[in-house]
């Protein structure tokens, strides 16, 4: 059994490792020079386009060009995934450009190296059905167990809905208060601690990520809206405090 | 030496303990029935007026009125401190009504009954000069530290300044998503996590705490512009990438 990473920027780096952590054999391919992770063994585009479940690490953003770009080397027998952290759009692209018969499973690792830094055991990883469940898709649901992450099963349009509210606002959050330029003060209470870490692991994520997150989600238009109204609504009731002084 | 705590709210009720925990006799005296802290005793409002050191534990939006009533009650020796989360005002306010013999100290506890939870120790408490330093000055300085505070000091101003990116934006911030609605979920990131623990840790506060923050602090009006401009400055880059896809 061969598991295939392609991309190793700083989640498909991260990620390749996790799986390997798993026991079997994993592959790494990247246009750029990287440093593998110990025990992932680099390989060529073709090699890791042929094997038996290949992981998609791009970014959301790049993900319908490369799919576009390689459909046509994959492996008859590959069992794809991707991993973007929005589903609907990439579900989409994959049933649009692969062939019906590739088999086909979105994921989404609710992690990165920076809140798996410390382990990945209990941490969610979502699966939505795109190719009728069979034993292959309950083969990697195993593997991911087994790794000890939190399997969540949901449809994209879920995931993306209930992401908007919680990934999606945390990083829009984040981006504000470091366009702030929010410093850290000896006077810190420990809410204004646990705000700036926020921002520090927002930030430290790629800001193609943060786009990615907040123009392919559906729903991220609609979650900054209500975050617009919300703030409108507490300077209305301070203002009308004001005047009741 | 006593200490006298006057108002036993929630913040009045956790801070009478930490100041027991120090080994002196703490008086607590409150308009309203409370269940006291372990060791601290009921008093009179004119015995707690008399205290060594008098703490008063009162909203900041009542501290005005409060002191203007009980002012020509408080002992001659008896050194006042205020425990109020904005500095600027409250000084101002104790040299206006209180007489000039009396001896005054600002102070904020940058702690509450949840950060503090767990214990006080190495958490940061504010002192800023308000009568020129001396021997009672250095008397209850000492005596925070003896029970494990941090203390710091600084002008009132520079106090506010800070507090109002630090403290005032993590409560508009908790607010804020407090309106919005949000709910905890199977998917949550590390972060998302951290973000709710902030809107749970604002909220738990009085709302009128919230308030006194946001109207007190000279510079809170331009902390929250900073961060409207902020916001603003993030959607038109997200509006501009969009644009260029």
């Amino acid at each position: 059994m061969t598991i295939g990473v392609y991309g190793l920027g700083r989640f498909g780096s991260f990620f390749s490792s996790v799986l390997k952590s798993g026991g079997e054999r994993v592959i790494a391919y990247s246009r750029n020079e990287h440093t593998l992770p110990e025990g992932v063994e680099k390989a060529g585009e073709d090699e890791v386009l042929n094997a038996d479940y290949l992981f998609f690490c791009v970014s959301i953003s790049a993900f319908e060009e490369v799919l576009k770009r390689v459909a046509g080397k994959i492996g008859r027998n590959t069992v794809v995934l991707d991993t973007c952290s929005v589903k609907m759009y990439p579900s989409k692209w994959m049933e649009e450009y692969l062939p019906s018969h590739i088999y086909k499973i979105a994921t989404h690792p609710m992690f990165g190296p920076d809140s798996g830094r410390n382990g990945v055991k209990g941490l969610p990883l979502v699966m939505c059905e795109i190719s009728k469940k069979d034993e292959r898709y309950e083969f990697i649901k195993s593997y991911f167990e087994h790794i000890g992450l939190k399997v969540l099963e949901m449809s994209a349009r879920d995931h993306d809905a209930e992401a908007a509210y919680s990934q999606g606002v945390t990083h829009f959050v984040g981006r504000v208060l470091n366009e702030m330029g929010l410093k850290p003060t000896e006077i810190a209470t420990s809410g204004y601690k646990s705000l700036m870490n926020i921002v520090d692991q927002t930030c430290n994520d790629p800001l193609q990520l943060f786009y990615d997150l907040q123009r392919y989600n559906p729903y991220a238009k609609e979650m900054r809206l209500t975050l617009q109204v919300a703030i409108e609504k507490i300077l209305n009731r301070l203002a009308k405090e004001e005047d009741n002084r």
